[in-house]
């Protein structure tokens, strides 16, 4: 395992705006106020989102969209640059009125409400390609 | 993204008790203790569970009840002042013996074992009824 | 509700080494660095995965493996000392490439990507056998 000691600094509660993308607002708050590194968790509502799974073998990402309505009963995910800028890996559980799940990376939603908390550190943390997964990972870290 | 730079104050750990509620044990400790924000994560078990989910058109909850052990795989929330209380807001995954998961927001669930780390903020936060949703939200934040 | 102030020391970012057993992981650098109390939350990708479900009356574990590649759209757990060592009590939302989720109890599974935030305390937290329950949980807490 691979660690690195990160100093806290501001700890926010954030308030996701109905209608706006879930992860596009993150992180474009975290590149206007120039936030290299976080963590958060977070939970709400949204009205549609397109979530990912990543496959393993052929290194790429399929997207299933589901155009409805769902409960975000969990939402976990980190802010770190890549290629430059702030990108917030979000992922996501979520709930249908039966209380059925689908869960996996966030690609993006839309808010219906959104409630976070996101603890800043002083650090950046930074992603670059991984041969082994082909995914942008913290090589630094 | 509406954001509050929040004062952390104490860090707690909880292990909530078998039999009791799980959601009211938070919000039972938290009027208490006056404390007025908190964030929180956690998970364990729980002997029966009633959730919900937000009928996002109609403005109203519509309830789940299971009747039936189930894990809790994940529990996040927060505690924020709803009407002179503090009410704590909980989101959870639940997952029987198979490993099928169902989700929503918590209403009530009888404990069997809970663990959560909660963060109490300095600065409260309050719930208000926000128009375009029907919810009550942090619309101070 | 059983609650202990905890006195956070150093928080950690970690990323999990692809190949490497996810729960044995944290548990061997805990062991590494005398760690005996800290929360996490987490996310990621494994290979495979074996959960486990305790079954409330008759007080042991149910394992059940997945042999598939999934999403960790949640990881929520703690460290604590049990038996003189300590154990990454972990909790995972698991996720197919159509979205659908497996949960529970995480026995062990072996990481694709792994990516945790820990806050370490400075009080050790101890598991001991709880009679009600038949589990090991924090009885000084």
């Amino acid at each position: 395992m691979h660690v690195r000691t990160a100093t806290p600094t501001d700890t926010l509660v954030c308030r996701l705006e109905t209608g706006q993308p879930w992860r596009r607002s993150l992180e474009a708050y975290a590149a206007d106020h120039a936030i290299d590194a976080a963590w958060f968790t977070g939970m709400g509502a949204v009205q549609e989102a397109t979530i990912a799974f990543y496959e393993q073998d052929a290194q790429s990402y399929e997207r299933v969209h589901f155009d409805e309505p769902l409960e975000v009963a969990s939402c976990v995910g980190n802010i770190a640059v890549l290629d430059g800028s702030p990108f917030a890996h979000t992922h996501m559980v979520l709930s249908r009125p039966d209380g059925t799940t689908v869960a996996g990376h966030l690609d993006e939603a839309t808010v219906f409400a959104g409630e976070l908390q996101l603890q800043v550190f002083e650090q950046p943390l930074e992603r670059q390609h991984h041969e082994a997964t082909g995914l942008a990972l913290w090589l630094n870290t």
